[in-house]
């Protein structure tokens, strides 16, 4: 059972200002739900459906509220609406960045898709530690949690001036930046403690971050003699820089 | 200047049905229509916001029709209506599967982004032959078409009873499928004759898929020690080992 009252407080919080405000985020589905209850989140309330409730014991430690598919389709963001959706406290502290593990850079990723994904990836890869600029489109998007697949759970976001982070940085690590020109990654010496910075879907990495780098790299693409495409999407790109990194 | 029966043929069009009956789809963008102009696909027309004119000399050998934002709203189906439209038709006749080509098959991908961005990607890595199950999500569904960034006009995508495919291609060739268990991409040694499955993003490859498998594959984690993602995105997935069968 759930009031109209609490419908419309939760409704807010499909929109950005009012996760700002609140500092709370919607997760949704099983496998989510399921990894944010098992990580050092503060879970506020979790909402499950009868079917829920069936094949999921974990989910009594939780006091699920039971409501019904209906109201859970008023709640959800979702075009089909799960039967597990939890309320959570954003994350307000974060452990440092270490200076001898992989690290992340995000520079102005702006699809919640692409963002979910890469954290997703990162953290295949285990990596721990994601810094994104400003104008990255926003952590607790609920598609970008969504496309995480519960790997929000296990990265840590941190968000950055990214020119004065990388700047700092660069005096003791290597800053790689992804570029159409730069060393094939198949042929880089990739060390721990380099930084991989990945720029905007549409425009790579601004002027600003690119003064940072100390060592531009690229993805080849594996045919010349005639037109393919022009470009990775940002995801697959940041997956394979990741691959090639991990592989040694 | 285009008539309000016009606009509802070509709105109609963002409906699977009516692509199928009239075996036409929409192409959006800068990027998409210019690859599709300069393809073996027939146009029918394109439509153009006079911002589009400006620096597109390209544009005029297609003899855009010149329309309003407002019209464009009103055809596209993206929230932020792009300066570029165009209607062609669907390919009717496709170029046989060569026996020593590199293909990828895609068995129930129902995401019609993944589609998108798998295709792109192979573009990219120079993979002209894609095999589809009847029940992977439409090549022509306007989300699709837009996440291939032009790559659907380089790309053969054949729609095939896929175990039935497998099955007469196993007396030729390997067919490699990708498994949560399987030999390390890090260690296989791919061929050029390889046809690589990928499975649908919730259930993997499908029972009947399976049994023509004739070599599972697996893309190892780097991280045993701690909870980490429990898979990757499909067109993640797919990004991967394209790089590794290429990287010879």
């Amino acid at each position: 059972m759930i009031s109209k009252n609490r419908i419309s407080q939760i409704r807010k919080l499909h929109v950005k200002k009012f996760r700002d405000e609140s500092q709370l985020f919607i997760v949704e589905g099983y496998k989510s739900v399921e990894m944010l209850c098992s990580s050092d989140f503060e879970v506020e309330e979790v909402f499950a459906t009868e079917a829920a409730l069936h094949d999921n014991n974990w989910l009594q430690r939780h006091s699920p509220t039971l409501i019904t598919a209906e109201e859970m389709s008023r709640i959800s963001t979702m075009q089909t609406p799960p039967e597990l959706l939890a309320i959570a406290q954003q994350r307000t502290k974060l452990p440092d960045i270490p200076a001898e593990e992989r690290v992340l850079a995000l520079d102005h990723i702006s699809d919640p898709g692409n963002l979910g994904t890469i954290i997703r990836t990162a953290d295949w890869f285990g990596i721990q530690h994601i810094v994104c600029s400003p104008d990255c489109v926003e952590i607790y998007n609920p598609k970008t949690i969504q496309a995480t697949m519960g790997s929000f759970a296990h990265v840590y976001m941190h968000k950055r001036p990214l020119a004065t982070f990388l700047r700092e940085e660069s005096a003791r690590r290597r800053i790689l930046g992804t570029f159409l020109n730069g060393e094939d990654i198949r042929t880089l010496d990739f060390r721990p403690s380099d930084i991989v910075v990945i720029g905007n879907e549409s425009n790579g990495i601004s002027d600003e971050v690119a003064q940072t780098v100390t060592q531009r790299i690229t993805i080849s693409a594996a045919v010349q003699d005639r037109p393919t495409a022009e470009s990775l999407n940002a995801a697959i790109a940041t997956a394979l820089v990741m691959y090639q990194w991990l592989g040694f």
